[in-house]
């Protein structure tokens, strides 16, 4: 199959920014005493192009696939428990579920190749490539038409869904494993920095996960291009999630970058598209070791640091009232001169005087 | 004036408290990977004495009131400013207001000795002790009665509103002065680590007002008591605040503790009584230099860290979400069992052999 990428324009546009910058700097406030949120508040409004930005109809969206490399060991839980939390999300008793009911986010699964026949119902889209993918200890884990099918997927599924906002998540047992080796591929990191416990391996086992993944990457070595390198180590899932951030970045949708896995996902689509990172906020910095230095490799910071390490797209469900409030406070607050509130003495103090005087 | 301090008990039960955590244990998850949030929503169960936490009619307060010690140029801002904001809190304009509406928090504003005479409305209480406090550079900040009259006031008027949780938001010109007094005697740093920019000062002016800040602690060396310090050095609406706090505690209600004053209130309160540090949540660390050791002395660990040193309330009203969800996640998630989903593979894992085992 062959299909275009997405253009992604960066529409960082000095004049909005700077606009943007005006208004804050006019509120009710302390100079810059908002702190992250006012920098956030300015990506959301370049993002979408407005000086009054509504995050609208977000939709979380978790992206769900099985591993076939998890035959070697990889992870302290048996693959079937892909589609097992599959259910549980579906059931509404996941943390997931839990966090989107109470925020009103619009939750889906897509079954981007669990090895496991859902039946069809509400909020579960079925774009499977296959039953898990290939053991790529021992070939690729999918073949380039293959993932290509998987971010074409990911693609028309945004496309069709409404709002200016996707939430990533994802469910797949292994997952952390291909996320460590295309961090390793796209960062350069040694593959010991960016191997962790996943849901919960003990030391040995990191250690041993380390060794085969050292295996796995030495294996694929050749493999060039990005979507080469996704083919050969990483997961139907990651995939999908790949295609789903492209189109989302080049219709200007905000994107909610969860943890390790959905970071993963924005590094290969950030390897093809440098310009997504307009568009990505990250939500939290993971308790999975080797996330940090991901972050720190697409010069992200991240919004929360609770030491969560569940996935799902629970870190990005739980950051999501700081972007509706960075939002609320751009179009909400009073300024100095609509509440005669009376500014800073200039002799005192440096922060506040560049607001006084514009 | 006399009156007896309520009494806060220690619910710290340690079965309630593990059978919190063996129910945490057992939701589909893998083990600690909730990260902070799981301690919160132990805590808030132990605060409240439930396995099935519910916040209910969560009321965020502004304590308001002026300083004398402005005269001693310690701000950038006029003490105009103080009423100015309040005017502006009950409008619906400030950073509090909106983040207020956005998470449906009841906002009320005590006037607890500004320098200023509101017109009476909804959502504002007099609670006045006078017109700003003296000068504590001249004398202690309040007598000794009106220091108490006012934290009777903090009780009086929680122990009057409904609902299990109080957020604190305070605003007074000059307050982190008082903050960065109150912090120097209760936690023995010296005053230039507990003075910081405050509203936005110059390297200059910081240097000054802790200049003015050592001379005002010199004064006041021989206040020995709790109250006596309170008195000497801290603010109307600081002691308000403190009365307010013990009473919440009293009464086993959740305190959501902002920034560097607010923590400056607890640190009064827990010098009174120990006990209330089992009810409070720390919201955030503050960008006000000082914040970060006031709050290693209280072993508190802030949920956010996004860099803001606005007070108001508005920190608390950010990390309010976050204690919603701990809540929600502990009641609302499904268990192993309940969700029919595997557990971990106890060969491989240490942190999940435990819930496995349960």
């Amino acid at each position: 199959m062959s299909f275009d990428l997405p253009v992604v324009h960066n529409p960082s546009n000095t004049v909005l920014q700077a606009r943007l910058q005006t208004l804050i700097d006019n509120k009710t406030k302390p100079l810059a005493s908002l702190g992250r949120l006012e920098a956030l508040a300015v990506q959301i409004g370049v993002a979408l192009g407005t000086e009054s930005p509504v995050l609208e109809e977000p939709q979380l969206i978790v992206f769900a696939g099985d591993h076939g490399l998890t035959r070697q060991g990889v992870s302290a839980y048996p693959s079937d428990v892909t589609w097992q939390m599959v259910e549980n999300f579906l059931a509404g008793g996941a943390a997931v579920s839990v966090l989107a009911r109470q925020h009103g986010l619009s939750l889906s699964v897509v079954d981007c190749g669990v090895q496991h026949d859902f039946t069809a119902r509400n909020g579960l889209y079925i774009r499977k490539i296959g039953y898990g993918t290939a053991n790529s200890f021992e070939g690729p884990a999918m073949s380039i038409p293959q993932c290509g099918q998987a971010m074409k997927n990911g693609m028309d599924l945004l496309h069709s869904l409404p709002g200016n906002v996707l939430l990533l998540g994802e469910m797949g047992i292994g997952n952390t494993s291909a996320a460590s080796l295309l961090m390793a591929r796209f960062t350069g990191h040694d593959i010991a920095e960016c191997t962790g416990a996943g849901t919960g391996l003990n030391a040995e086992a990191v250690q041993r996960k380390a060794s085969t993944l050292r295996e796995v990457l030495h294996r694929h070595e050749n493999a060039e291009s990005p979507m080469e390198i996704l083919a050969a180590m990483g997961g139907f899932e990651i995939a999908t999630m790949v295609g789903a951030v492209l189109q989302a970045a080049s219709e200007r949708r905000v994107v909610v970058v969860d943890g390790f896995i959905a970071t993963a996902a924005v590094l290969v689509a950030h390897a093809m598209c440098p310009n997504v990172l307009v568009y990505c906020i990250f939500a939290h910095q993971s308790g999975e070791q080797g996330h940090r230095n991901m972050l720190k490799y697409l010069n992200a910071q991240p919004l929360l640091d609770l030491g969560m390490r569940l996935g799902e797209g629970s870190g990005a469900a739980l950051a999501w009232p700081l972007l509706v409030s960075a939002c609320a406070l751009l179009r909400d607050m009073a300024s100095f001169d609509s509440a005669s509130v009376s500014r800073a003495d200039l002799s005192t103090s440096t922060t506040s005087a560049k607001a006084s005087l514009e």
